[in-house]
């Protein structure tokens, strides 16, 4: 049978092993395997949020209410804007789909950092877009302008703070980059990591309703999956101007969360205390890695998320180095891929992190 | 801001009336409303799926393991089929969008009976695909054949039962038309209600793994949301020859169903005790809509589901009838968007559908 020849670039996606595997492969016992490969939040997710969903565990059999009016109305409030400036995705990934599918088409370009979350070219593949890449691993938006100006996109992917890097672009040079761009192009500034950011550097803390206000050919991503701890429930969302959305919206299929998810999510919101808690945490361990990274002469880039990338330039090899953690139960984020001789590693708890500090310390 | 053309044609999908809505609108008590328009499970999910998901409800921050190996092992199994003979959807719906988008684009026709799924035109509308129907409230598969001939459409759905309607096909005739298709068009056979079918009649049911064996463009479409009473989960599945599977793979998101949706879906698999006890009780209840009707002088369409659509001809308006159910707390299912003067009533439990011949006793 004959498919789309869209199909014929795209690689199936491969996601890092599940615990199941490396139990499997090697042999190692479930509570001795640490995983901090895929920024969950190591402290799990609200407690308020475990007993509203353990209480609606009966209503499994229901659809959700599909017009998700708490939810959409509490994080309307949240930041400051109305309910159709919102559309709930399954993960701020299906929102990425939405806008790709609904701007841009097989003769459309689309610009991207070169190293950056990997689901931007992948859904950009699926319509069959050509990929446009900036060469530096930091966003440099002089090269993104340049790159505008000459092919034209019809989207813009901006990552703030990256996903896999960890960098952050101050919102000051955000703005001056918007400025220059024209009304028909849709920027994305994806904020998964947001919270961690707006908690270190009020200068790299982008405000979606300002934006939004400012510049009609924006949408800000945001995400429950990683300061609220819901990675396991998929629940993602865009903000943007009410003409955008309704757009969007017309690609979005009914039901596209569950109605745990949809609980889960409307109650993290109101539980800011636990989301504050694991971001205080996360940098408190962040300086640990910070420290042992000069300790042992090992480049870092600065964080401001719920990660650290540790760079090996010539001295390790990061996929003997990620392959010799994963035997011993230890799973990072092998890097390679990206074209980066580096791993990826996931502040975890205190001790998930000493664990890797003893762990790693024998590879180096 | 200008967006893709297509998007003109597409309307936003409006999901039935949540409960919540209808408690704010006519101020009834949420426990006086009888919801019997969605067709989920009455009976809810089964309990050792509610004791499995609570156990790991701690895990809601960890993404599900995204090889779903279990999962569709279990399925495979059940089947008699392999693992790579299985794809899993956020619900059949998505499974229905990755074969759209898989093999038909803008200069694509899609086939599919008059009365039907409504997820069909919307995803073949979001990529500007035609829809060819048929003018019969049944699958005329006569008729089927001669638009195929017609149309060399890429894609032809046949939903057995079919939703809204109930009726189903004998396989026997489904076979006599599959023999006559190409091998380059693609056959979706939905059986989202087979597992009630199955039960009913068996020369209705179909055998996915037959099917697959005999025709290499067929995929059939299974859901977790009837029978198995897991609607507000979001699972379905396709089942098909490897080498479709893995082109409908390459569309697939990572993480697509939650970590919660995912144990629920394995362990419902193991409990299938519950699932035929709700299949018994369904036509033990259905019977008493078949005496009503036949009581009440309204024509029916035998139902091989969980649903039955009540037909009013010119004695009635089912828009009139819905809404007035309506104002009293009894949601059903209006058919006038279908162009039939129908009402689709899910079979609930004995003392919802004691309640709706009740309320619709005082209105015909």
């Amino acid at each position: 049978m004959q498919f789309n020849k869209n199909l014929e670039n795209i690689k199936t996606y491969e996601a890092g092993k599940p615990i199941e595997l490396v139990v499997r492969d090697f042999g190692i016992d479930p509570k001795d395997i640490v995983k901090l490969a895929s920024n969950e939040n190591p402290f799990g997710c609200s407690a308020k949020v475990q007993e509203s969903v353990a209480k609606i565990i009966s209503k499994m059999a229901l659809y959700p209410d599909d017009s998700m009016f708490k939810l959409k109305a509490s994080l309307a409030k949240r930041f400051g804007l109305e309910s159709n400036n919102v559309i709930i995705g399954s993960g701020s990934d299906q929102v990425i789909e939405f806008l790709i599918h609904a701007k841009a088409s097989s003769s459309s370009k689309i610009l991207m950092n070169k190293i950056t979350f990997a689901m931007y070219e992948i859904y950009a593949k699926h319509i069959g877009a050509e990929v446009i890449r900036t060469n530096s691993v930091h966003h440099d938006l002089e090269q993104f302008y340049t790159l505008y100006l000459e092919h034209k996109p019809e989207i813009i992917f901006i990552c703030t703070p990256n996903n896999p890097t960890g960098d952050a672009l101050d919102v000051a040079d955000l703005k001056a980059f918007l400025d220059k761009i024209d009304k028909q192009t849709l920027v994305v500034i994806d904020g998964a990591y947001m919270e961690y950011t707006a908690h270190k550097d009020e200068a790299k803390k982008v405000d979606p309703k300002e934006l939004i206000e400012s510049y009609e050919n924006l949408i800000y991503l945001g995400t429950f999956s990683k300061a609220y701890g819901l990675g396991g429930m998929r629940v993602g969302y865009g903000l943007s101007r009410a003409n955008i959305i309704q757009e969007l919206y017309k690609l979005r299929p009914p039901f596209n969360i569950t109605t745990l998810s949809l609980e889960a999510a409307t109650v993290a919101l109101e539980d800011e205390d636990f989301v504050q808690k694991s971001i205080v945490a996360n940098f408190d361990e962040m300086k640990r890695y910070e420290e042992f990274a000069k300790e042992k002469k090992i480049d870092i880039i600065e964080s401001y998320t719920n990660f650290i990338t540790l760079m090996f330039q010539n001295s390790h090899n990061s996929s003997e180095i990620s392959d010799a953690l994963l035997r011993q139960g230890m799973i990072v984020r092998n890097l390679s891929s990206y074209d980066m001789n580096a791993i990826r590693v996931t502040i975890g708890t205190k001790e998930q992190n000493d664990r890797f500090f003893e762990l790693f310390s024998k590879l180096i």
